[in-house]
C-alpha cells in the first residue's frame, strides 16, 4: 500500500557514474537492496520509491564533490538523515542518489558562554543533548523522534518546547551548506543576530533540500533550568483545556510545555505506555524556572485550570518520573497506530491562530468521529498546532482514501481559519496542492528561487511544488 | 560632503511616464525639489541622490499597479518609510521613484487573543503602541528612532529590546508584499509557526527593498508586563560592565534591555539631555515580569553587578522616570554628534558573540581614542552588538577617510571574532565590501535570488550588493 503521489520520471544514471562515485568514497557507496529500500521509505505511509545507490558522507567537502559529480550527470540527490519525517520529505522519487549524512556526528564546537554550538548535520538531538548536560545546556527543539539536527533544519523541525522556546527557525544561527554548484557556502557568523544581506540561514531553514544540503549547525543553547516541573490534568471539555492555556499565555505565563491529546489518545497512550491517566481531554505541563518563578507559574496554572473544568494535577516533579510522562507523550504516535494491530500509520498537522484553536479541534474531533478508523488527536496547544493520526489498515485501500478526504477538510478547516497547512512536519509529498492553496501566487516566487539556485532541479526533486 | 560610494548611472525616464504616473495617483506624485531632496538624502553621511519624482501610496493595489508601470518604463523604484536609516538604505542611487509609503498607516486589525496585529507599512512603532496601551498588549522591537514598521521590517531592524523579544526576523508572521512582477503576495498565514515551503517572510526581512515592497506587516505582540523597573549602573572597568550582563544571562535572569554606554557617551548624554550620571562605561537595565519575578532578577543582577565592580544601581521605577531615562539613550546618537557644534554623524554597528565583546569594544575603543575626532561606543550588550557614533566636521574632508579606515578596521575585528559587519543597521550603501568579507560565496547565492525574482534590477538596486 502506500499514498498516491502520483510516480516520477526516474532519472538516468549515466554509465560510468557509479564507478565514479564509488572511486570518490569507496566502500561508503552501497548498492544493496536492503540500504537502497531503507532509504527509499519512509515511518509515514507513502509509497516507497528506491534510490539507485546510497552514500555514507564523511565531511562537508565529500559531500561537495559528491554534489559536483551528481550535477556533471545530472543525477538527483536527496539527503537523508534520521528518516523519521512525515510527509515523505526524504524519497527519492526519481531515483538517483540517496546521501546519508548519520555519519556526519560530530560536535564540531561547544561555546558554553556564547549559549552556542556547531554540529554536523547528522547527530542526533539526544545524542546532543547528553553531550550538553554536564555543561548545563540544552538544545530545546524536541520534535518527538530522535530526529538528526540536519533534517529538523531541513524540515523546520519544532515539537513540544516551541511554545516557550521557538522553532529549528529561531534556534539556528548559522548554517554550512553544500550548494547544487557544488560549493560550500557558510549561511552566517555566529553572531546572536545580523542584518547583512539575504537571510540565507531561514531561507535554507524549511527547504527540505531543495535548495541546498545542510552539512553543518551552528545552534542557539539554553541554560538548564534551576527548576522543572511537570503535571498532567484532565479537562471536562475540550474547550476548558484550550481555555486555561490561552489565558495562562495572556496573562504572560511562560509555559516551557503545554500538549493537548484527546480522549482516544489518552486511551492509545495508556494502553501502549501501560498508564492509568483518566481518558478524557488532557493537558501535559511543563513549567522552567527559579523555584520561586516556577511556584508562582504553577499557582496560576493551577487557579485557571480549576476555573475551566480541569481536574487535580498530577506532578511529576523527580527526573525519572518526568522522562516516564514525555516518553508517554513522545510515543503517542506509536501508540495511536497501534489502536489497531497491524496498522499503519498516517500523520497530519495544521497550525491555526490560537483564537480558534478550540473550534478547529471540535469540529475536527466531529468529522473524524464520523470516520470508518480510528484517529486521534494530539498537540502543541500553545503555539496552536495540532496533529491528528490515523490508525490505518493496510489491506483495505479504501481507508486510503477516506483519509485524504478527512485530511483534505482538516486542511480547508485550518486555511479558512487563516492557519496554516503544516505547522512542522513540511509539505513534502503530501502537501503540494495544501501549500499552493495557502499561498497562492507566493508559490511562484519559491518556484522562481529553485530554479535560480537549482536549476537542473537535482536536488530532492519533486517535493514542496511541482516545477 | 557626503561619503564617496561610487556614482550609478541615472536610470533613463522615458517619455511619457510621468504622465501615466500622474494619471494613476493624481496629486500623490509630486516633482518638486524639496520633496525630492527629503527623499533623496538619509540622516546619516551618504551624499543625497534625488529620485525624478515621489510618489505618496495609498494601497496595496496602487504600490502594485505603481510597480508595474515602473517595470514596464524600466525606471528604478525605491521604498521609503521614515528615512530614519543609517546606511542608506533608501537613497535613490540610479534616480526614478521613491515610493513613500508613510500614508498607509492604517493599523488594520489586532487580535488581542492572539497576540497579533496587521498593520500597513507607514506605521510607525509609536504610533502603534499609542494604539495597543489600552489592550494592554506592546510591540517590543524599538530601533531608537520612530521608525515605519515597513521600514523595520525591510531593514531587519532590533534595538534595545531584542535580547529578550528578538528582532523583527522573530516579531513578523506574515507580510503582504509587491513582487517586480507587479503581482501581490502573501508570504505567510497568521498561524504562530509553519513548516510550509520556503520562508518567503524571512527573506523578505532585512532584503531592504531589493526584492519586493513591503506593504502591510502582521506582527507578535506581547503582553505589558505587570512590572517594569529600570536602572542605572556605573562600573570602574568596561569588563566588570560586560561581565554583568554575561553572567546574569548565564544563571537565566531574562533581561528585558540591557544597553552599555562608554564614558564619551555619557559626557554626551548628560550635555544634551541634562543629566548628571557619572562619566564611566555604565549599563542602562530594564526588567519586566511579575512583581516577584522583578524583584528576584533585580536582586541577582545587583549582586553579579557588586562583584564586577558596579556601583548604586539609581532606579527609575514610575513611568516617567523610566521615559526620561529612555529617552536619554534613544538621544544618544543626537548627543554624540553634537559633542562637536555643527557636526555630522557617522553611526556604524557591528555584532559579535558575547564572549567576545569585552574584547571586541576595548580593542575598539582603544582605536577610536587614537582619532582625531569624537567617537562614542555604544549597544546592546544583551546581543552582543555595538555601535560608534563618529562626529565629523563637514568642512573637513579628510575626516572622511579617516573614519572610513576607522570602520574598516572595525568591522575586519568583529569578522575576526566570527562577528557580522553589522547587527542591525543593514548594507545598505556602506557594507557592501563587509558583506563579501563576512560571506564570501554566499554573496553569490544572493545574487542568483535577486536576479531570479528582479532580473531587471529595478527593485532598489546598487544596494546590499554590486549585481
Amino acid at each position: 500500500m502506500g499514498a498516491h503521489h502520483p510516480p516520477q520520471p526516474r532519472a538516468t544514471i549515466p554509465d560510468g557514474f557509479l564507478d565514479r562515485l564509488g572511486h570518490l568514497v569507496g566502500d561508503r557507496l552501497q548498492l544493496g537492496e536492503a540500504i537502497r529500500r531503507q532509504h527509499g521509505q519512509s515511518e509515514a505511509h507513502f509509497e516507497a520509491v528506491l534510490p539507485d545507490a546510497v552514500v555514507f558522507a564523511r565531511s562537508t567537502e565529500e559531500v561537495a564533490a559528491v554534489v559536483r559529480l551528481c550535477v556533471a550527470a545530472e543525477v538527483p540527490i536527496v539527503p537523508f538523515g534520521a528518516g523519521t519525517s512525515i510527509e515523505g520529505n526524504a524519497i527519492p522519487v526519481r531515483g538517483g542518489l540517496s546521501l546519508d549524512l548519520t555519519g556526519m556526528d560530530a560536535i564540531v564546537a561547544v561555546n558554553a558562554e556564547d549559549f552556542d554550538c556547531t554540529v554536523e548535520a547528522g547527530v542526533r538531538r539526544e545524542q546532543l543533548n547528553e553531550h550538553l548536560r554536564d555543561m548545563g545546556l540544552f538544545f530545546p527543539i524536541d520534535p518527538g523522534a530522535n530526529a538528526t539536527i540536519g533534517g529538523m533544519a531541513a524540515t523546520r523541525a519544532s515539537g513540544t518546547n516551541a511554545v516557550r522556546y521557538g522553532t529549528m527557525r529561531e534556534a539556528a544561527l548559522s548554517l554550512t551548506v553544500v550548494t547544487p554548484d557544488g560549493r560550500i557556502v557558510r549561511t552566517a557568523r555566529r553572531a546572536r543576530k545580523s542584518a547583512a544581506g539575504y537571510d540565507l540561514t531561514r531561507l535554507m531553514i524549511g527547504s527540505e533540500g531543495t535548495l541546498g544540503i545542510i552539512t553543518e549547525v551552528t545552534l542557539r543553547l539554553h541554560g538548564i533550568p534551576e527548576m522543572i516541573s511537570a503535571a498532567v490534568c484532565s479537562f471536562s471539555s475540550l474547550k476548558g483545556a484550550v481555555d486555561t492555556v490561552v489565558q495562562s499565555i495572556q496573562i504572560g505565563v511562560p509555559l516551557a510545555r503545554v500538549e493537548i491529546l484527546d480522549a482516544m489518545q489518552m486511551r492509545a497512550v495508556n494502553r501502549w505506555s501501560k498508564l492509568d491517566y483518566p481518558e478524557e481531554t488532557t493537558l501535559f505541563f511543563e513549567f522552567h524556572g527559579s523555584p520561586r518563578s516556577v511556584e508562582e507559574q504553577v499557582e496560576l496554572v493551577r487557579e485557571i485550570s480549576g476555573l475551566n473544568g480541569g481536574g487535580e494535577f498530577r506532578w511529576s516533579n523527580r527526573p525519572e518520573e518526568r522522562s516516564r510522562l514525555w516518553k508517554a507523550r513522545h510515543e503517542a504516535y506509536y501508540a495511536a497506530v497501534n489502536l489497531r494491530p497491524g496498522a499503519v500509520g498516517w500523520a497530519t498537522d495544521v497550525c491555526v491562530p490560537i483564537s480558534r484553536l478550540a473550534e478547529c479541534i471540535t469540529e475536527t474531533r466531529a468529522d473524524l468521529d464520523g470516520a470508518s478508523l480510528p484517529a486521534t488527536i494530539l498537540g502543541h496547544v500553545g503555539d496552536g498546532n495540532f496533529h491528528v493520526i490515523f490508525s490505518i489498515d493496510p489491506d483495505a485501500p479504501e481507508e486510503m482514501a477516506e483519509v485524504e478526504a478527512l485530511n483534505d477538510r482538516l486542511v480547508a478547516r485550518a486555511l479558512a481559519m487563516d492557519g496554516t497547512c503544516t505547522g512542522e512536519h513540511g509539505i513534502g509529498l503530501g502537501k503540494k496542492q495544501a501549500l499552493i492553496d495557502e499561498l497562492g501566487d507566493a508559490v511562484d516566487m519559491m518556484r522562481l528561487i529553485k530554479r535560480a539556485l537549482d536549476p537542473k532541479d537535482l536536488f530532492n526533486p519533486g517535493k514542496i511544488f511541482a516545477l
